[in-house]
């Protein structure tokens, strides 16, 4: 069975616990605090060397790192990665948009107002961390503004790269008010088949 | 004829230049300079809608956006990408952890420190640009000492995408010299057949 070692409340952690879930296989969780250092002990470190969760043990001593190469790994030969070559591409360019172009505004802004006291000197970033997010947010809204899911005309990995993060951007003060597509894609998504909760 | 949108300079268009060469494909590049927001115009906008480079063109109307994106794409069913599962996840993995764990501080800092002025206030990010980017060095180093490349045991993508912005880290202000095994690894990708340079 696969081990999952991640952080509840993480939504680079949430990514592969939805898709397994969806997929029907079994899987443990393996609770990591990041905040409390869990991932930066000599054990955790010879399993991932860049200190980081999530993390897919495959068996015993093969680990797999990054939210989103585990979740290409998983989905292989599923409908949530299409085998044609260009829908494939396509939601590459999706997971790598999420990692570079997202994830470091909407999730960090999020770590900064939900878990860092309301003092911390980091809340100095805010405004840059809003801006960009927001930049990210308008290219989505543009895309599902042709287009009812991300890559490939249904819902895939792509979807549930940039659902970890945008279902919870309020929680980063990013106000989805403004994105009808967005918020529509939400829907869509929190309505698939199989889906459960971050938390 | 693919037609390749990018900066010369830049490292992230660098890597579908290296591949496309060392496959012995033929490619157009049309330069496009960011610091003059040539890829924030409608037309470009149109093309990207997130505004980078660098972006392959596949077919007139039909691009394909991230670097890395772009490299899996090309790399499908060469010896850049292996087809075995495991070998594959593994150079996904890498891939991601370069747009996330490595280029944000290689790439970041050597901008500020190539192209911006002496007294540009962006210079205070330096020092945590090189600690994290000493963090991510750190990663690589401890890789490559059991392993000549990064991924499936051969020369791949993962190793293009990283040696982007490694090769020119001291640009950045980082010094290579404590990394006995990255410099060994940068001259081997340096080696390799159909090789060519950035600028």
């Amino acid at each position: 069975m696969y081990r999952l070692y991640g952080m509840s409340g993480s939504g680079n952690c949430y990514k592969p616990k939805l898709l397994l879930t969806q997929m029907g296989v079994p899987f443990a969780w393996i609770e990591k605090d990041t905040r409390k250092a869990e991932t930066r002990t000599p054990e955790y470190l010879a399993m991932n060397a860049n200190g980081k969760v999530p993390l897919l043990e495959i068996t015993p001593g093969q680990y797999l790192a990054e939210s989103n190469a585990i979740l290409c790994y998983l989905a292989e030969g599923t409908p949530y990665l299409p085998q044609d070559r260009w829908q494939r591409a396509h939601v590459m360019q999706w997971l790598f948009f999420e990692q570079y172009s997202h994830e470091p505004y909407l999730a960090v802004a999020r770590f900064i107002m939900k878990f860092l006291p309301p003092d911390d000197a980091r809340r100095a970033d805010l405004p840059r961390l809003h801006a960009r997010g927001h930049q990210a947010l308008a290219v989505m809204e543009r895309q599902l503004t042709e287009h009812a899911f991300f890559a490939g005309g249904q819902y895939s990995i792509a979807d549930i790269a940039l659902y970890a993060y945008t279902h919870v951007a309020d929680e980063g003060g990013f106000d989805l008010s403004r994105y009808s597509k967005v918020r529509g894609w939400l829907e869509r998504v929190h309505a698939q088949s199989g889906h459960v909760g971050m938390a």
